[in-house]
């Protein structure tokens, strides 16, 4: 593959991508080329497009294509629940239960001291003054079961508490669907605590 | 995300590349969007490069930017052994080694009954005809050792015996630096068989 430059870019381009190894690299590529050049054309422009187009909501933070996002914009969600999560994804799977009406805050990411992210990196500040304005009565700390996650819902929760702002976490406890037996004993603990 | 057009369109064509699901294609966005928008810029530009400037070279089917392949262009190779094999990672893989000073033949494929591809889909005509040029004297066989490899390499080398040209194939025996205990008993028979 020496002299197929291109070739050889493509592969350190796609590298560059979370989870790709050299070996998945140099399938992807030889895939798009050999078999599949309009996807690799399509994926070009949609990097591009998304790239350019793609910036944060100035309200709850997640990614929009306008200044204020359509979720945020909705004047039927309850203005005063706020619920916060760490990437859009939660916050896509939250919004395809259909169980929650109230507005979001989107961390864009965790506390995470190893990789050198503290509060002011989340915009945590941005957070409690929105969670101040009056409106929000209650913050719905949705943040990942983690040990990353519980920590950023514990530094959250104690700022709010010094604010003054109600926060509640999601339940924990046994999935649906799911046999005792085979549920983590960590999980079925909390599930005996908070028992209704 | 609902508005996010251009991150839905690219999570879409993520979606396309073999090997990544839903989940991987969001995780891919975000990352890309969040943390290396100058990643998804040239990896943009590489999957746009390489679909326009990569072809296949006219003697070897390698991928290539020129009309021939730089490694069919040296006349230092022998021109007289021609080494069939499935991709241009398996050529860059007997490359690598420094052990082989022959020609390549590059089926980009397999024979694949289930998938519809034959022996026309892979240029089998192409192959015989360049190991009947009079030039070349051997062909190796080093398709892969799966059931597909193996099947693609036994219709090449009955073509070739039909046309009374050598055909060799690459020899199966215990990988260097394994211990015979973890080694697999096809793989142990046909060490046995082949031994010197």
């Amino acid at each position: 593959m020496s002299d197929a430059h291109s070739l050889d870019a493509l592969i350190q381009a796609l590298r560059r991508l979370p989870g790709v190894g050299v070996k998945s690299a140099q399938r992807i590529a030889f895939h798009l080329l050999q078999h599949d050049r309009a996807a690799a054309q399509s994926l070009s422009r949609a990097l591009s497009d998304a790239a350019v187009n793609v910036r944060h909501c100035e309200r709850c933070h997640t990614f929009t294509e306008s200044a204020v996002c359509d979720t945020c914009l909705d004047e039927k969600r309850d203005q005063s629940i706020l619920c916060v999560v760490e990437t859009p994804a939660d916050q896509s799977a939250l919004e395809r239960t259909g169980a929650y009406m109230g507005l979001y805050f989107v961390l864009m990411g965790k506390l995470s001291p190893l990789d050198g992210i503290g509060p002011n990196d989340l915009g945590l500040k941005k957070l409690f003054d929105r969670a101040c304005d009056g409106e929000v009565q209650e913050v719905i700390l949705a943040t990942n079961f983690t040990a990353e996650g519980e920590a950023t819902a514990h530094v959250i929760s104690e700022g709010l508490k010094a604010r003054g702002v109600k926060a509640t976490r999601l339940a924990r406890g046994v999935p649906v669907g799911s046999e005792l037996e085979y549920v983590d004993l960590g999980t079925i603990a909390h599930a005996l605590v908070d028992r209704r």
